[in-house]
């Protein structure tokens, strides 16, 4: 018998936890293993020692951290050193687990993360250990390869879907021309922002433009594209990506904003720098919003389809290191479209840390400024299917964190 | 028998269609009435005949609009000219209203709007006209008077105090000392920030600091309030209200901003305003959030007491007229808190126009960084109860509305 150890690191999703309660059933549901520990915080707990026992957590607690958003053991933006660099580290961390008893470490991630799992994995490799390495992906980016799509992403694709659909609603009432432009998270990627296309419907086609970061941005070409688009319709909807750039690369944003009357540099994204342009060279009626942290963390409004299948790669994970694997990460491979099946596999970890995957240039219309309909058939399926959360006093009834609350630094 | 006219006027709320179809409900209940007529675009609608029939629409379609966000009918800007200035608009107007055959008009607006329905009934006096004119209240700003709180104001709240529940979980989860500040509508009156102290709960005291417009705001006060919340905690959020101003008047903005690099002046808000003064101050990783038109418009997440109220408002109002009052707006008074009890009464629309309600100071705490629990007390039971709405193909299913998207200006 041996003991598991389960981590999150990197930034929040709605989906982040259903991973963790699938590594904790997937546990459960294996011989051979006895408790399952939490480091908090990520790697850097684990170096702390800062665990929390999840072994006995109720089916009703288990289905409340299900539900919740952002990470239920923390986080860290923790960036390992290479072994050759800095061995004592491992060290440490092997005899903390060894201490443990740990038989498989789970660690559930994006990209930096999957770097980190992939380290541990090649350090226990080349010490010849027993104990299994296991990465568990999740990003609302969508971005990392060797996987069809992301935990977490299928949910900020419904809520910003979502929430350009009740924008077209808001934005369609006056008769004054007026133009909208919607900021949508996505440095490099644009997956986020081409699901702003899932709000379409028989009744609306809003949002009309849509730019991603993975054609440079023209603001000529923007211009010429509000004015056609002026001519059919009062009220139109951008979507762009924070990451918009030109030609040159540089962001579309205003970079060298100046200071304002308390000295500060006012520093403004895509979306504020075209709302000024479309002011400045269209005269009309223009504002922007920026869709909020809240596409990370909605968990009020998350995709069913998403979190059950962020559960079964949490699940599968246990389950493929319990049969001797080591150094990989769950993934989904999507078998049909329509209807919509996948299964969940194992990707060799090192083929995914380091790199990104952007949305290909072929699922972009030729003029850059819409998506195509193998983008919208290719994320359709992963917003469907709502989940249910209680309430309690009029509120979303999440999984109390007071382990997480009120903490204060105690820095490794 | 006669027919009666409903538009809409205003801002959006996720209630104002609660009200229309309370409206028409009324008007299908009482005797008396026959054809129910909607006026696109508010008043501006009632001058060009822009009329659309209500009264076939089935039980099913009035359910979908009750849940729909933004207004169906529409809205406008278009602020009437008094009575003494220009009597030909109103001689246009009720000319109109006799080839309709209209017994009643029923504007659901806020403060603008009550100003015009007061003037029509004002008109009509004077011409010993039979159509009454009744207001029915909305405004997520909550800022009307005579009445104890307004329909719209409830989901909004709702959806703000979820909103901070939700990025108290997302900004817990990493150990370094952090601030958020949340940036919520609210120019005059702090109602909607208020709100945020309802995400609070056993696990969480989020948001820690509370400014509300009410309060002359001192940027040494604050930054001393956020070294005191740090000594306590890493993870510091702040609510304030978009319209916060220093002892001068002067909004804490960046009013002064210059140009960014496409010689567009870049103007912030409160939020980014006060980011950059806890990063120049304190040295420490600040981000701010704004909540965006969703705290207006999200009818995914509304109260049920919200809508509940804002129909029966509608409903009450088609009765009072047809009992012979005019010149009045539906209204609501609570009669008791624990239980939460409100009556449905009227109240003379000369009072309402043109005047506005703020938070009272004693309302707020008297440091003025936070609201007292006689606030709370009042804001808790209009956030209760959930709206179950239906959805199709992943989002929220709302009623059509291709009567207003896609629609061409043509300016009165």
């Amino acid at each position: 018998m041996s003991n598991i150890l389960v981590a999150q690191s990197g930034g929040p999703t709605a989906a982040i936890n259903a991973s963790l309660t699938g590594v904790i059933k997937g546990a459960k549901k294996t011989d051979g293993y006895e408790r399952i520990f939490g480091a908090l915080h990520g790697i850097s707990g684990v170096i702390k020692e800062d665990f929390i026992e999840l072994t006995d957590l109720t089916e009703e607690e288990l289905r409340k951290i299900y539900c919740s958003p952002a990470c239920y053991l923390g986080s860290c933006r923790y960036k390992m050193p290479s072994i050759s660099e800095d061995s004592s580290i491992y060290e440490k961390i092997f005899d903390i687990l060894d201490k443990k008893e740990i038989g498989a470490v789970f660690y559930i991630g994006g990209n930096d993360s999957m770097d980190t799992i992939t380290k541990l994995a090649e350090y226990g490799n080349s010490i010849d250990s027993n104990i299994r390495f296991a990465g568990v992906p999740k990003t609302i980016d969508n971005d990392l390869v060797e996987i069809d799509h992301t935990p977490g992403y299928g949910s900020a694709a419904k809520y910003i879907a979502q929430s350009v659909l009740e924008m077209a609603h808001d934005t369609a009432i006056y008769e004054i021309p007026c133009v909208t432009i919607i900021e949508i998270m996505g440095r490099d990627a644009g997956w986020l922002t081409a699901a702003s296309a899932l709000a379409r419907n028989s009744y609306s086609n809003i949002p009309q433009l849509i730019y991603l970061p993975e054609v440079a941005f023209d603001v000529e070409n923007f211009v010429e594209d509000i004015k056609e688009k002026l001519k059919e319709v009062n009220n139109v909807v951008v979507a762009v990506s924070e990451g918009i750039r030109d030609a040159s690369g540089n962001y579309i944003s205003a970079q060298t904003a100046k200071e304002d009357k308390f000295g500060h540099a006012q520093l403004s994204g895509a979306g504020k720098c075209l709302e000024g342009i479309v002011k400045d060279r269209l005269g009309i009626k223009c504002r922007s919003v920026e869709i909020n942290i809240l596409q990370r963390c909605a968990s009020h409004s998350t995709s069913l389809t998403d979190l059950e299948e962020s559960q079964m790669l949490g699940e599968k994970a246990v389950q493929f290191a319990k049969e001797g694997n080591t150094g990989f990460m769950s993934t989904i491979r999507r078998i049909s479209n329509d209807p919509y099946k996948c299964t969940i596999e194992m990707a060799d970890l090192s083929h995914i840390a380091n790199a990104a995957r952007s949305v290909p240039r072929n699922w972009i219309n030729e003029s850059g400024n819409d998506v195509t309909s193998e983008l919208i058939n290719y994320m359709y399926p992963l917003i469907q299917g709502e989940v249910e959360i209680d309430f309690k006093n009029g509120l979303p009834e999440y999984m109390e964190i007071s382990h997480l609350i009120g903490k204060k630094a105690c820095n490794i």
